[in-house]
């Protein structure tokens, strides 16, 4: 028997509308490095949902690039970074912001968000100018490491802090989707990050792209020769129809709104599963990951038939365990992890 | 009507096998991160191809990343690159090697090729330690930016010079495949070049895949934590599948081979359609870059049906056009083209 | 009435003979860059003085061109640091790690010193392989940045857990002097350090040179073509005589244990002093830092005659304040500073 | 017999007016980090001289520290340098440049000098954006590595090209003194250069000092911030009153002027002493550099008391040898080389 994965949201391949988008387009001639039509168009569907018809779109490949460019673009070699220590470009991205040449500066927290107190305090402690990098760009992940997000009033806080320290703010939305799609999210939407954020990024990848990411600026004046960057660093694709189709795909007829329902209601339907069978979730679930602290030998059990995370061991013979969705995510197969979460019970 | 497109070779998506393949293998659950069972195969086709079995064989999505990510990898800061003038590093990617912290030594080429003689120029030029940048790497492109192809003659004389001044070599092989497939390639192969180069990569873009790159390290003492750098540099795909399995299929039932000789073929009957209605090359038709010196009114009026980049203008209101073909390059539209000039040509 | 100051161990000159030296030199002809023979002599002494007489050393200017050519010329570009988070090439060296391209990995430390367990700590944290930099390098001040000293036990036991790791031991040595002449080294000694560490560099600048700092290169791997790497960060002086002759006065007749005592009984008596006038001190004085916890209106009043950095406020309208000597601390002035105290006191 | 030096003009210590400040000065206490009074002192003199009371004034240890700090602080990482191949950031400095992230692009020159049709020629051919990194900066030497210099009117014509580009205009000024004491200068002033030039720095070492350059920024906006970067690139000096007290030591009573005259005036007595023995000049003598033909078996002979470099071998057994003067050099010996020459001559 197949082991069904809940290990993460990027094991299939793309959205079949994508697919599908990619099969009709394939033979036409096309502009090369994003000038083609699709990218145009998709620049045009994602600026309309931000409410901003102007407002400036670049694709890249993936989430990393898309740090270390925005990072590489927009400071200068003394000014530097503030986030939370759980961060994705502090911990996962194999120290690719500081090889651009920055300091991120780390503060700890407990759900992965940064909190306007984090921010002032790493400001305060970050002042000795010269001695100290300039603490420039602060960096939050929606949804964070953890599946948290961020609601619309924290996200205002965010910006205010920032206002106050001449700080710009950047959203990695690697899973921007989920984030916006939560009951958590307190109605957060793409045009109001394009209000308060300088710059974020809309995660294609986790959302139904094969890859890619889209980088919004709605602060434009930090637009000043990005393309530059995107090819300094190695981002600027010849097929650039490749990146732009997709996205134009993701945002017609509200894809990427429905993907990131379905993610997060296969997750809360797992979710419902572990405590319906009696067991404890080990965080809220607001987005598209799910933490369950199970018994280890039901986590035994349950790795027969699927594959997914053990997170951290707990006393008492538990562990919480991972569990990850997707617009991918098959109906059948949660409904399969129920039963089995629910046999494996009694 | 609509205007037929020589300008590159990167106009069309994949080539049909890839999108096929891609179709097929999309809903498939897949270990991320190139860890998967497409990736794998992929690996194993190429190294089998060239003749070395646990040869190193790592995917990115594009060339300049391929590039920034060699030196990143192979390179202390000290150490400098011995380029032609004319190299993609040099000139095409927007200061992407330099951006890692590399000096590139450039020497004057006139057909875009490098020459032991220029090696043993730049190594004696620059022997000023530690004044000087050490020179360690030697950067050729094969075809090169104007479509010459190195026999492996000529590549066994620069493997000679790289191991006379203890220099690695790198072959960029953004269009490796036609350069192979070239008649003046003198038996150039694949196992040749793991036999001469210490690093090597294999164009998918321009070969048929959508996008993506293969590095082969025949020099295994590079691939020392050689896929930290892929990650540092953003390189690394959550989907790493996508790679895989486009370079699965290039490397399936000859697809490489193949597609590059359909585009050899077609380069090869719009030379002969330029000669056949009377007017010169400006160069040898060596791989997929056709080079014709054609009266600029010649010129213009072919632009109504054909787009192409006007090179360089020639004295007597003559100019020489760049022609590029390519696995999907239309067969009707070159003889139509072959038509068109032999009209213009009375 | 002048305000004498305490407030570090570089607001005078260099030591007078010192001063002697480089009068009596100055008009001799000398190679360049290092190479001169002051230079020769003085690396010389100081390989003596580490009891191993090949041991490859180098002079650059300053602490933070020591700390930044030392990580850019041992690492390669994934390779990460671990050091304290209150260590200076964290919290006052401008992000000049980072802008060489490598991560540090930042661990708390109530005292400045980094233990065996913070060690094995962040190398557990970051093992996350190729996602994570690679923990390569152990960064560790002697004395620290809080006036700390490590023991010889501390430094063979940071030692062992590098070896255990395969991680490399860098000391910092911009304060070594008074760290190996503290009371509290347990005997540590530069041969001693020689046998632990793979590279530490020996402070001039706060021993009584004008300015410059002595690397030391114990792991001689690690020296293999270290000074492209001085030349490249700017280091590489034209007149290098004039690092090389202040490192062999340094070295001759003991100058830089004498100066090294005179700086650690300097703030021995000041420790007396502020013990003696019934206050306490807010930390063991270790070597030549005193932290003198006192009421805020005895802080005012000293501040009139003597200048040093309130360090932090404390409940209870007190502060603890920071006194640094050095070799040129006047006695007279400590006594003085004593006496002031206790009648303030009183 | 001891041998004399023409090598180069930092073979002796410092100018013994410098000398006898550092003695005098040694004990005084002064603020750290070049908040001292002799720096403070030394802008105000620099200023003065420029005829710009405001112009902001850095000093650093060396000429690669300057230009390496220059370019990482008024550069984005896109922007690229433009200078003749023979300039000393890219033949002299181990590739300083491009380990900051930036590209240089050279452009050949006969004499060292960059013409503004070069710099016409080097915009025009890196305008693919952005493939191409933007030209953002020129790089000029004066005196140029091979001792010639630039007039008055050239410097006024490379200002206006600059303009025309939007590019900024950086004078390396190693051998600044020197140059403006040109009689070929045709007036040049440092008045001149803060009216022409965006930045430039004034080169102490050569002119007398043990070590250290004054950085001139006229265009005030490259100011900002400017002092982090002097910090991270590990260039403020704890004690920056060395540095300060030896420039205000240089812009007293003319000393810097003085200086570059005893230069020249030594270089041209060695130059009249070359004619009158009969031999030829290999290039004008411009500033403290004096190219000479000799026969080889001459130039054996004169390297039995003078140490010279053999610039390069020239046809029929004659090779250009290189004599180099400064404010140290020893009248009496260049009398001595003239009687050793003409005696050789006969």
């Amino acid at each position: 028997m197949t082991i069904y994965s809940f290990l993460d949201d990027y094991s299939e391949g793309c959205h079949p509308e994508i697919l599908a988008a990619l099969s009709e387009t394939n033979l036409s001639q096309q502009t090369a490095y994003g000038n083609d039509e699709y990218s145009m168009e998709a620049r045009r569907l994602i600026a309309h949902e931000c409410g901003r018809p102007e407002v400036p779109v670049y694709f890249v490949g993936g989430g990393t690039l898309a740090n270390l460019i925005i990072c590489s673009a927009v400071l200068r070699s003394h000014e530097a970074v503030i986030s939370a220590a759980s961060g994705h470009m502090v911990m996962r991205e194999t120290g690719a912001i500081e090889a651009t040449g920055h300091k991120i500066i780390t503060m700890p927290s407990a759900d992965g968000k940064l909190t306007p107190a984090d921010v002032d305090a790493a400001v305060a402690a970050n002042g000795q100018f010269p001695h100290m990098a300039r603490p420039r760009l602060v960096y939050v992940s929606n949804a964070t490491e953890f599946g948290t997000v961020y609601t619309r009033d924290e996200m205002v806080a965010l910006r205010d802090v920032c206002r106050t320290h001449d700080l710009l703010l950047l959203v990695d939305g690697a899973r921007l989707g989920v984030a916006l799609a939560s009951d958590r999210a307190g109605g957060l939407t793409l045009a109001d990050l394009s209000a308060l954020a300088d710059v974020f990024w809309i995660g294609g990848t986790k959302a139904g792209t094969l890859f890619g990411e889209a980088i919004v600026l709605p602060n434009e004046s930090l637009a000043d020769d990005f393309d530059f960057h995107i090819k300094q660093r190695g981002a600027l694709l010849a097929k650039g129809r490749a990146l732009g189709l997709q996205f134009k795909t993701l945002f017609t007829d509200g894809l990427f709104e429905r993907a990131s329902n379905e993610a997060n209601g296969a997750a809360g339907a797992l979710a419902a599963g572990v405590t319906a069978a009696g067991f404890e979730l080990a965080a809220k679930t607001e987005s598209n990951q799910v933490f369950a602290l199970l018994p280890n030998p039901v986590i035994e059990a349950l790795q027969e038939q699927f594959a997914f995370y053990v997170w951290e061991p707990r006393p008492g013979d538990q562990s919480v365990i991972r569990l990850v969705t997707s617009w991918a995510t098959d109906p059948g197969q949660v409904e399969r992890f129920a039963i089995a979460l629910a046999k494996l019970a009694r």
